[in-house]
Order: C-alpha cells, then structure tokens, then sequence
C-alpha cells in the first residue's frame, strides 16, 4: 500500500478575484496557513477585463488591470501561496473538507472559502466581445457614470434591466430599453417608475442582431424578436420617430433590422454563478449561487462563500473584498470552535 | 408669515468616514443630489487616526491619514457636497426626512444614509492616548499582524478580547489576556481555544494603571482590581514567573504593581455606537447600534444604516465601504418605489 503525505491547511481560497484576494490578505495576515487555487494564472477575476473601475474608495478612474494587479501584489506581499488548477470538485469530509482539481490533485484543509465568482450571461452577438469596456458594459452602476449626457440601450426585461433604466436615466441623455417580449417582468412599481422617466424609451418585441462602432460603440442593429409580431408590422406599429429608417439593405439577411445610435449598451440578462464543482458540497439556491449571508457562512460547517457566487443582491468589487474579511472571520471564529 | 424655501435633496449621508465616502461616491455617479454633512472638517473618520492600514485590498501598508485623504479626494473627484456641522435631531417626515443641526440649521431629503460610525472604548489610563497607532491598538484584525513574533497585552473579558487573544496568538510570541475579574463572559467554546493556546497567559483580577514607552509601547503597570483579591496576596497567589517583581516604590501610590514588558496593548473592551442624534427615528439594539442587516435598511422607510454604526459582526475599513455602496443601491430602489 502506497501512503500520501498531504498538508492539511487551515483555509483553501478557491478563485482569485477581489473576495478570494482579500480573504488571502485576512487570512495570512490572522497567521493562518492558507493556499489559494485560482483557474487562471492571472489572478484578479472579472476586475482584470474591466475597462476603467471608478468606484473603489481611494482609487477614483484606475484601470482594471492595473487594479487587480494591485490586489495580486497586495496577497503576495502578505505571503498568500497560489496555484493554478481548475476546482473539479469539493467534497465535506467533517473537520477535513477536501478539493479536487481537473490535473487529478487532492487538497486538503480544515476550512474552505469558495470565491470561484460568477459571470454576466451575453448575447452572444457579434461586436459583444469586440466592444467590451468599450461602450458595452454589464452593470449600471459600475459603468453608468462614464455615459454622463449619453444616448444608452438598456438590453433585457427583468428587475435588473428597469432598475439600470432607471438608474442611466438620471445620469444619460437618452435611455432605450430594449426587449424581446412585449411585457417586462420588472416589478409593477418599478415599471410606473420608468414611466415617470420623460428620457427612457422602451423598444418592445426587438433583440439585438449586433452592435457596431469603431473604436467605441455608436450603434445597435436590432430585429423583430422571434415568436413576437412580423417585423414590417412592428416597425408600422411603433412610434419609432427616433430611430433611422429600416434597413433592408443589409446583405444575406431577410428581415429588416432597425440602426439604432447609442454610445453605450448595458446588457442585463442575468448572471451565472460558477458553482458546478461545489454543488455536493454546499446548498445553492434556484438561479446556482451559493446560500450565504453577509457573514459568508453556507449550510455546511467550515465552508464559507464569499463574493459573486453567494446569494446577494449588490455585486460590486467592494463587496466582494468585504466578503473576504467576513469570511475570514467565520473561518477564525469556526476554527475557534464557535459557529 | 416667512417662507423658508429649502433645497430637499435626494439623499442626505450623516458622517464621512469610509461608509459616507463611499456612499457619497456611489450616490453622485448614480446622479443622485446629496449632501454629506460631517462633525470634522477633517474628512475620513477612525482611519485618520491609524498608524497604517494594511488590510484594504490593493493599498498594502498605507498610511491612515493617507488612506482618509484618498477616500476624501474621491468623493471630491465624484462631485460630492460637503456640510460640516454636527447632527443634533434627525426625524422621519415620511417622503421627507429631516435633519437638524447643532447650528440651529435644518437639511431636507428624500432618503437618507447614517454612517456616524461608532468609538471604541478606552481605559482612560495615562498612555492609553500618546501611544495610539504607537502599539496601542483597538482591532486585532487590522494591527495584529503588525506584532509578529513579539509580545502583547490584551485588554478585557468579552468574546472580542477572546478572540483577539486566540488571534494574536498565532502571529504573537506571547500574549497576555488580562482581565479585571477572575472568569470570563466569552463563550465556552472560547475559552477552551484559549486554553489550548500554548502562549496565551491569562491575568485575572488585574487592570491597567498606566502603559508606558518611549518611542513605541514598552509595557504596561498593573494593579489588582478594584473589589478583588488584595494586591499583595494576588501577586502571591499567582505564578507571575515571566513577570518583572512587583514595584512598590511609584511616589504617590500605595498599591503594588506589576510591570509587564509587552510591545503592543490590544484594548478590548467595547464599542460606542454615536446614536443619540438618530434614537427618535430608527430602531437601535440594546447597545445603540441602528438595527439594519447587510442592504442597510432600517426599520424607518427610506432611512438607511451604513458602516459601524449598524449592527454587524465585522467592522472593518472595507465592510464599511462595502455598505456605502449597498446603502446607495438601497436608497436608489427606495426611490424607484422599491422597497
């Protein structure tokens, strides 16, 4: 028989965004014996592929990048130790919870805090990718500001997409909301609210077919939504005074699409947390984050959630570093032997 | 009959610390109309006052005042407008919130956001003072890691100074817990971990007469409790073997004390929430915390908790600046007809 010596830890980090960056910080700095996992070799998570972050106190207009480069450095000089590994899965063995990686490696520690975060859903349509940071954006509030006096489109139907109307409709110009059924499932009250807005505009039974621009975003082409009213119909039945004409001229395609000029385009059509591996492990609510509060403590003991993928309702960079240090704290106040 | 035309702003924010800044940087790139109205001039709260920082993720080891002024320059940079005067009455009006001023003045909002913050409790001893930031400390979590390998006091009997002794017991060489009685209110469970420590000593039945140094914290003067055991027969009931012998010969004092060589004093002995103004118009708990969980809502519509002030478990630099941004986010759903 073959025996492995394995080192168990008092904490594994998995993921390397702001929570798992700021919980390494707490949790080198509270002398504990920690290793973060992280998927990508780049640590940082979502921060990284942001544009310009405006809203982190004390670092007004710094560019992503650069900001989770600062959080990286931040962790490696608090001495965190890091290693790149995709979490397959992870399992509650009582005091010795254990992960598992797609390399076939197996870690060990007495506490785990999951930060694998969570990730915005697309559209999936050409000049998505292409414009990101560049005039498409995937939150309000981080982004809003930078669109001050702007034409905007709002994409999607929910509670997110009629709070981000309401929100760009004080700071832009013009706000178009763009959906693809004729109804939004947006609370009643928050539909009298963008009514009320004399500058937001809502396009219904249309989707997005792309979004163009040159070095920034300066338009949507948007199409008769699929299963909703004929496209010429549409277009006759809307008040479409703003719009530029149909055009139909477009080559190899057979519906007409509507030119609309935005410089900005904010897509909320809900998020998808990263929470496959850690499903046996920990309870998860409906929509896949994990079930936490703000002290970051899941159903299963010495298992802490911390920043996008637990249940919360605002997911910014700050929040997220918040959850690190309350997660941290569980994990202390756990390994002290209080629940 | 005089008519005072008033300004009622979309949201006023009680206090400038990390909760305030941060809130008033979230509330103007929301485009919300606000006003910050702060006791100091001096803009940034307890952090000013705090040798380093090194736990605010992607600034390591700053400086406090530094790190204040940042947070100041950013709400400056988002436009924010600064009152300073101290809040006297706050009252809930319904759809308008009222806030008066020790002045003799009166602000009107739609919502509003208390981030008054809370104080720490001090000894009141001599040097307690001169060596703040200078190894006198009030948060284990944010200067703990400043003592490594080297010994410390800790001041108290509660779950806070337990934990803290349990905390700096991994970082520290030696730490000392004193307590004014011969047992402690901290949870069972606790004190086990305490007494599993193999470098945490307990000190019952002592105070803290003075703390001493020169440049830096150097120890501290102990007495026997007032109430308890006699002082000569402590000293002799205890086995004080790492302790310097009793020194009787201080001029003016009859009481015998002891000298304990430490480098850091960690004062654990409560927190004062500053909610006097606020009591008329939120629900505060039995400690005068406003009552209010991580979205910042009180138990008053459109009134809103951040940072110290509300009850939470973990107060620190980030969290605060955490319910700037979740205040902001609450207000904002309050005034889209949300709640």
């Amino acid at each position: 028989m073959k025996e492995r010596k394995i080192t168990v830890y008092d904490l594994i980090i998995i993921g390397s965004g702001p929570a798992g960056l700021s919980a390494a910080v707490y949790g080198k700095r509270a002398g504990l014996d920690l290793l973060v996992i992280e998927e990508n070799p780049m640590s940082g998570g979502q921060v990284l592929n942001t544009y310009e972050v405006d809203n982190y106190l004390g670092m007004p207009g710094i560019n992503g990048f650069d900001l989770g480069m600062k959080f990286k450095e931040h962790a490696d000089a608090a001495g965190a130790e890091f290693k790149t590994s995709t979490v397959s899965a992870v399992r509650d063995g009582g005091a010795v919870k254990i992960v598992e990686t797609a390399d076939g490696k197996r870690y060990e520690a007495k506490t785990l805090i999951i930060a694998a975060g969570a990730q915005h859903s697309t559209l999936g349509v050409p000049g998505e990718e292409e414009y990101k940071g560049k005039g498409v954006s995937y939150c309000a509030t981080c982004d809003g500001a930078f669109f001050k006096g702007k034409d905007v489109a709002v994409v999607g139907g929910g509670d997110v997409a009629a709070e981000d109307a309401v929100y760009l409709a004080r700071i832009c110009r013009k706000v178009y909301l763009i959906h693809r059924r004729d109804s939004l499932r947006a609370a009643g009250s928050l539909q009298e609210k963008l009514k009320s807005c004399g500058n937001v505009e809502i396009l219904w039974n249309r989707t997005v077919q792309s979004i163009y621009g040159t070095e920034q975003v300066e338009g949507v082409k948007l199409v008769r939504a699929a299963g909703q009213k004929k496209g010429a119909e549409l277009l006759a039945a809307d008040e479409d005074t703003t719009f530029a004409a149909a055009d139909t001229s477009r080559p190899g395609s057979g519906e007409p699409t509507q030119d609309l000029k935005v410089d900005g385009v904010f897509i909320a059509v809900g998020m998808k947390p990263d929470t496959e591996a850690f499903r046996e492990a920990v309870a998860c609510d409906g929509q896949g984050y994990v079930i936490a509060g703000e002290d970051c403590v899941t159903g299963t003991d010495g298992i802490f959630a911390a920043g996008d993928i637990r249940t919360k309702q605002v997911r910014q960079i700050v929040t997220a570093v918040a959850d690190g240090a309350c997660a941290v704290a569980a994990a202390e106040r756990y390994l002290a032997g209080l629940k």
